[in-house]
């Protein structure tokens, strides 16, 4: 059970993504975005920088490592893991055929890619003296949140009126108080929580989206794990909301770029429900962020109505792209998944909608498909009536059998 | 993206728990149990026989694997590996502290452990030629096999008329036909499944429990990990319907001793739902399998009415014991484990029930508790209404973080 030691974070500061010139000490942690490029109508976000010379090469490696060893795999390129770990990271990569990857984040320990960003954002509110931490949340961020919290001896408070009943349970499991507020009052209760009871935020708080400087770092670990078992793919599709998962796996695989141990980086695709899409319209508009009126989706975990700087900076430097994805395109992607044996939330499914909206197997090596979560979590898992128990005669059955498809 | 290569199965053959004097050959998969020495009252299942003397030593050293390598890792003591895998096991040890660890078997592929066991029984199907498997199960077992059957290309009936909600969705998210059959017609139904379409069966068809001869030798992994994570435990907590898991750990821990890397075996403790308990009974009676009549309980994952030999067997060759846990103690034991970060369906936590049950730290060594699956799957996740939006003031907000403990 002891952790790959690779040795303790080389964590240096913050840096400003509105002007990369601008550097400021790690703590304390600037979870409103960078103060002095941000203006009212654009937030600018920080990320974490590191002292890449002190970097022991040994770190990517493939290395023999207890089970479920978690994040602390890659501390040294990480901030301070503070919080105690719950083993997450290490999923594995499931293959679809002609190249195609699907990154299944579904094995996270709370069922998706966001412990990744919790284990470091926790690790900053424990590094920052909090008592708690406060999390504004339609499910998975929340419920992610709320564990790293509990196992930390953290309280948590959820801000969320909206989660489906399935995810209602899934908060409180951890023992987090989960107030129901609508998302018009959840900045505003967000600050009274951080200026009058001392918790940390570790959802987004600007307006554009800047999220927590340290949360998207954990992300790196997805393009460190991708390159340990692939190598380098030619591009990486990632459901997008706010883009951190995009901007962290960006952020990785420029890291290894330049450290030397590829020369390229991965076209990262950003995959958005077309009901919204803030950085298609950014991208589209040439602004380092948009916001967007929100239509209908049941892709509800990445339907948002502002985008953030994170998203234009990692499709730009990767030469990616901005796709928009149907409702219908992720529900024919969800079932692709499933007959491979994956059975995704909708809006997991969206890297794969991306990937099959562009068309054809990939030209120039191979393609991940990031999957970020699994189909519990979804608002219709669970609706319909409970089904008449059924004639067990064979005649009845065989029509049954007949009627899904199988020869009787 | 190589697998680990520690070579072929080393399987030969099928023997019976009934007379272990008796062999077979390893194919066709006696899915009926022993023919020999099963009764009309009590059938005896059937284990998998290896040449160990050609096993290569080095399968128990730590060695660098891709993430999700899956059941490969531990291809020469497992039966052939014929159906693609989802990269299930290597799931990691959460220590609660006190030298209790938490086996978090929710991160597998369809997040319960049932998919060690599915991995090995489709391959069975496929290794039999048939054109698809028939499961009867009320959540887990089924969803799981379903997994592997799509990822194979076979088809799977499940037999299920009692699934919770989620799990109804679970099932289809796979492409399984589900069909409404109570759970009195349900042998019958797969034995026309097996007789007019070839279908595999990869659940029980006998009067006392045999399950599938092969299944069980999946869930030897989870002894093997924790061998190479943690050593030998003192005893391990196993929540228990008709004990294949307990069964599996009980024989992986056995193999390591036969082949002279441990000189002990972990006590294996059954933790069964206190409203039925059939291993219990069967204990309690010197009997090597017992009906037993089900009372109400949540624990529907592990609220079995029939028994099995396998039980008896690791329960008395590990001088370990077997537990009745009431739904109030899986309830405490479910409440804990979220306050350690991970949240279980009820029957998960029965395994940490038994243990709080017979009190005090243990005493010899680590002790682990097996948490087979995670929360989403309980029926009574998503139950309640949804709250009406709060009052956002900072009054209002306040009284409800004082009644959720949190100072204000």
């Amino acid at each position: 059970m002891d952790d790959a030691d690779f040795g303790e974070s080389l964590a240096t500061g913050q840096r400003s993504l509105g002007d990369t010139g601008l550097d400021y000490p790690l703590w304390p942690p600037l979870t409103s975005g960078c103060p002095r490029t941000s203006t009212p109508e654009v937030a600018y976000p920080l990320e974490v920088t590191y002292a890449y010379e002190a970097l022991d090469p040994a770190l990517f490696t493939p290395t023999a490592v207890p089970g479920g060893t978690g994040l602390e795999r890659w501390a040294p390129l990480l901030p301070p893991l503070r919080a105690p770990g719950l083993g997450e990271g290490g999923t594995p990569l499931i293959g679809l055929g002609d190249g195609v990857y699907v990154k299944d984040e579904s094995r996270n320990p709370t069922w998706s890619h966001k412990d990744r960003l919790n284990r470091v954002a926790v690790s900053a509110a424990i590094g920052a003296g909090a008592p708690g931490i406060v999390v504004a949340s339609s499910g998975n961020h929340g419920a992610s949140a709320a564990a790293y919290a509990a196992r930390a001896g953290l309280r948590c408070v959820v801000l969320n009126a909206t989660a489906p009943p399935a995810v209602r349970s899934f908060l409180r499991g951890y023992g987090a108080a989960v107030l129901p507020v609508t998302p018009d009052h959840t900045w505003a209760l967000t600050t009274q929580l951080v200026e009058r009871l001392g918790f940390h935020p570790v959802s987004n708080r600007t307006v554009t989206h800047t999220g927590h400087p340290f949360g998207p770092e954990g992300y790196k670990t997805i393009a460190y794990e991708i390159f340990l078992d692939l190598g380098v793919p030619e591009a990486v599709y990632v459901p997008t909301g706010y883009a951190e998962t995009l901007f962290g796996v960006w952020k990785g695989f420029a890291e290894l770029r330049a450290l030397g141990l590829t020369t390229v980086v991965p076209r990262l695709y950003a995959c958005e429900p077309a009901a919204g899409g803030p950085l298609h319209a950014a991208l589209g508009a040439g602004t380092p962020a948009a916001s967007v009126t929100v239509g209908t989706t049941d892709a509800y975990g990445i339907a948002c109505p502002v985008g953030g700087y994170r998203g234009v900076h990692a499709v730009t430097e990767s030469g990616g792209g901005a796709l928009l994805v149907t409702d219908d395109e992720m529900r024919a992607a969800r079932a692709e998944l499933g007959r491979a044996g994956l059975w995704t939330e909708l809006s997991a499914a969206a890297g794969l909608a991306g990937l099959r909206q562009r068309g054809g197997p990939p030209a120039d090596g191979p393609v991940v498909v990031v999957s970020t979560s699994g189909g519990f979590k979804d608002r219709t898992t669970g609706a319909g009536e409970q089904p008449e128990p059924m004639d067990p005669s064979w005649g009845s059955v065989a029509a049954a059998l007949r009627e899904a498809g199988i020869d009787v």
